[in-house]
């Protein structure tokens, strides 16, 4: 018999995604303490239930809630999930949360003999409107493929990042970045801006340059990531670069406070002799004074 | 007549740059400190003279030099360029320099009847070697087109930000961005490492997502830079992103001083009541906060 | 009778405390994993018992546990304080833990009809061991005149900051400071060693003036905090020695990231309007741009 | 004969100072560009001077200017102090200056049989109207001892630093505490306020505490000025407490920037393995992984 899916979290994102499993015919037991999304549910076609039903009832149980608090009440305690759910079956938490409590709850699984698979969802509301999200899997390769009939129906690309926990960390390492780059962009065009500079301008001349992270694909996958960090730009000369740019910042009243962390980053690789490498020898840098091993990529892989 | 071209400063960058000009036939005047490149710059067709009968010479002065300190001493006082070249004549300054620096010299230059244009270089030193490099330029229209040929020699692309002391400053905010971006890769990776997870698998999805700052070219160009700010990720959610990446990195001891200041910026554009804007409204937040212009582009404007 | 006590939590700081309180005479029944803690406290006069037993024998319950967690754990749940202590005891929890959870324990004590107090612990543990601490106190009169006694058993100053959950947010401001100053005085040292500077001499000018934060006491007590803000030294005056600071640090290779981040809220000052305030003013500029009301202390108040 | 004295820059600090010159005996001959500054020194008793006469005439030259631009424009060039002074004269600058433009002074002077004296100004502006300033001096004895009566007649303390560069890095070292200490208590009391703390109590506790950095004078001076890291309060229990301190500001929208610095580099600490030393052991860390060497006092060495 196929599975049934339980879906606990019918918010902005869950509420649409749901919808999606129901469309394509999966059987859907939904929970909300929003009583109208439920009934938009049931209205597709779902069922709803209490927690402890819904666990009984379901061979995967979906939770897409809003932070790791509300995923470990409805997880654990006597009317949660672990508490109900029958052996063999699959946690499945798309939340994005804090992956240490992912290891915890993934733990407390193990224990009752229940799967646990964190899958959290790349890309924006209108894509999971559409069935068209991204995500990243924690999982191992049985988890994964009973669940991938859910995240076909929900998304169009799954990314299998390795066992549970690495789903939900290489969201965070991705979201870093996306969400850095926004205050990192509005920095620069703050200066620009002060500046005077013609805006569309500068987007042509940035949008030309390695300014919009092309390097991450060509400066990083080519040099840092082979362990070659043989200088095609110094960082004593993109620390050069920065001083002057914090100075012409506040020379202009133009706050920077990204700016002057990567500055000091800068310095203190400087100050601990790493001047004369390449700068995307930050990365090297920044993993040996934390004692993190180097990253690296085998010879002769490339960027997709 | 043609114009006699002089240029100061033959370093890793300047040599090449004075090389390609020789090669492609211009009558060049060349000086520096250091008698070993002056030489070489010689026996490929290059004069050789000193500072004041350099500038008396030649019609257009190119100057290389390390960092305002020295292209200010070789441009002011009684030896300098301004106090014997001839009216009309232009100082082109490629250097990295403060913008300010260029601000005075280019009044400097006015007042001795001279024209000043800025055109720092960008790309690497090999891209110099190949006359490949790129140029971001302050000038005027004449002057600009007087200089053009001289460009065209020493490299492949030309952008005309505007007036003098616009090529400068966009350089700045172009060397912001490429330079903060090494850092920000630099700590995303050591949280990879740190988190166990699998490089390639990691830059698979860093490489496919909005994280390689696709975002410049598409969240910000057709959102805040349109003056829509209406959420598709609101700087609330990517906030609490944000609060998760830096509770992991302290739980596993990976150092992100990148990530804390961005963590601030965040908080404080929610503590400013802008926590429901699109994530890329933080442009707006920073030039709001600091008094500066909103920026935007013309409606139907296309990044390239 | 006399408040029988329960103390839970016999780690480097509380076996000291549940010590002096055995041996200034209070029936003391005490609960840790670490039996060999456990045994001392018995040998010294004290009972061992489980949490449960505990909770229902003793009508001031103290935890002194690592975090939140920890004291979530032994709070809630089947098996915990909540479900077996008697209405009208007190949880006094001198931990340092998050005041949200906090929060949550005293909403979740009032429904059993139990009182909350939070009483975090100053100074460090041999005061602890001299029974020579410092508490920061949350709670009603009422329950700070039973908790009383104990903590004049364990310390010497009590600060009773105001209705529970104000005990652990004053401790986090003071040690926000008290941390904060190490890593600010850090920073000045290295700079004096890097300046070359005789350490002796250097001591001698910070300790005879306002470096060591008599500003706190002087500046702004007397200016700011009465709503004082004309200058005796500018915003602008202080921003441009930070800029002296910064630029001799990254000449002189010193990291100095908490610099940096001083600096960019200088600069943001700046860039708002605030230039010409007195620099204690800064505490009007965060408050103000945070939409959090401005500190003042009533006229006439001193510090003590 | 007694020196005659040359004063340049009477603004807000210089034209008090110098009055106090006049009014104390000294022959002054004062310049600067704001001819009713120099109106009112000659109706007390100086003289006014272009500088070239200036120079000639006086053997202590004092400068009061307000940047490094200043300074170097005013001593430097066809017209400048140093082309004009007799041999043997003293350049004493008292501005506020970046220290390596010091140091090419001081260079310069020795070039012209001229000595330099740095001593920047210490205490605030009415200090400077009452003869109340503290100076930092650095020179050598022969000349502080010539300048010496100059410094009585402006002000009560003189500190001498070392030899000439010293004085305007001690203060830099000096204002660096000053001016980050007020950004770390504005930080402090915006959270107190947030928190809905009382003002009054939030001071009393932190005015009793070493939060009000005694702790430069009592846990620095008496252990790791020593050498001594056992720890009283670890590095690791430091960054657990900002690590509360930052949830909680981001928890209630308190943008404290100074925090997630510290914050990362108590983290950058615990990373390179040094999460055991004593808390102030954080200036040997960062002395450590930036090459300086450790800050240490001589044994018996007592804070005034």
């Amino acid at each position: 018999m196929a599975d049934k899916i339980g879906f606990i979290g019918l918010g902005r994102m869950g509420k649409p995604m749901a919808a999606n499993l129901v469309k394509k015919g999966f059987a859907l037991v939904v929970h909300d303490l929003n009583q109208t999304a439920v009934k938009d549910l049931v209205a597709m076609g779902a069922q709803s239930a209490d927690v402890p039903e819904l666990a009984r009832d379901c061979s995967i149980i979906v939770t897409m809630l809003p932070s790791s608090l509300e995923v470990e009440q409805i997880a654990l305690g006597d009317g949660g999930i672990f508490a109900h759910a029958q052996p063999g079956s699959i946690l499945m938490d798309m939340s994005t949360i804090d992956p240490l409590a992912t290891d915890r709850l993934a733990q407390q699984a193990a224990t009752k003999g229940l799967s646990m698979v964190d899958a959290p969802v790349g890309r924006l509301a209108e894509h999971a409107d559409r069935g068209e999200s991204l995500f990243m899997v924690g999982a191992s390769d049985a988890d994964l493929a009973r669940v991938q009939p859910l995240l076909n129906a929900m998304g169009t690309t799954t990314h299998h990042c390795g066992p549970v926990g690495t789903g939900g960390r290489t969201k965070l390492v991705n979201n870093y970045l996306a969400v850095t780059l926004t205050q990192v962009n509005a920095e620069a065009l703050a200066l620009s801006q002060r500046f005077g500079l013609d805006i569309t301008k500068t987007l042509q001349v940035l949008l030309g340059t390695s300014a919009t992270n092309g390097q991450l694909r060509m400066n990083f996958a080519n040099k840092v990531l082979l362990g070659d960090t043989t200088p095609g730009f110094t960082i004593d000369l993109a620390h050069k670069d920065m001083s002057l740019v914090v100075a012409a910042a506040h020379a202009s009243k133009v706050p920077m406070p990204v700016a002057a962390a990567v500055h000091e980053s800068y310095s203190l690789a400087r100050a601990s002799q790493h001047g004369g490498l390449d700068f995307s020898g930050m990365a090297d840098v920044l993993c040996g004074l934390a004692g993190i091993d180097k990253p690296r990529v085998p010879k002769g892989w490339t960027p997709g």
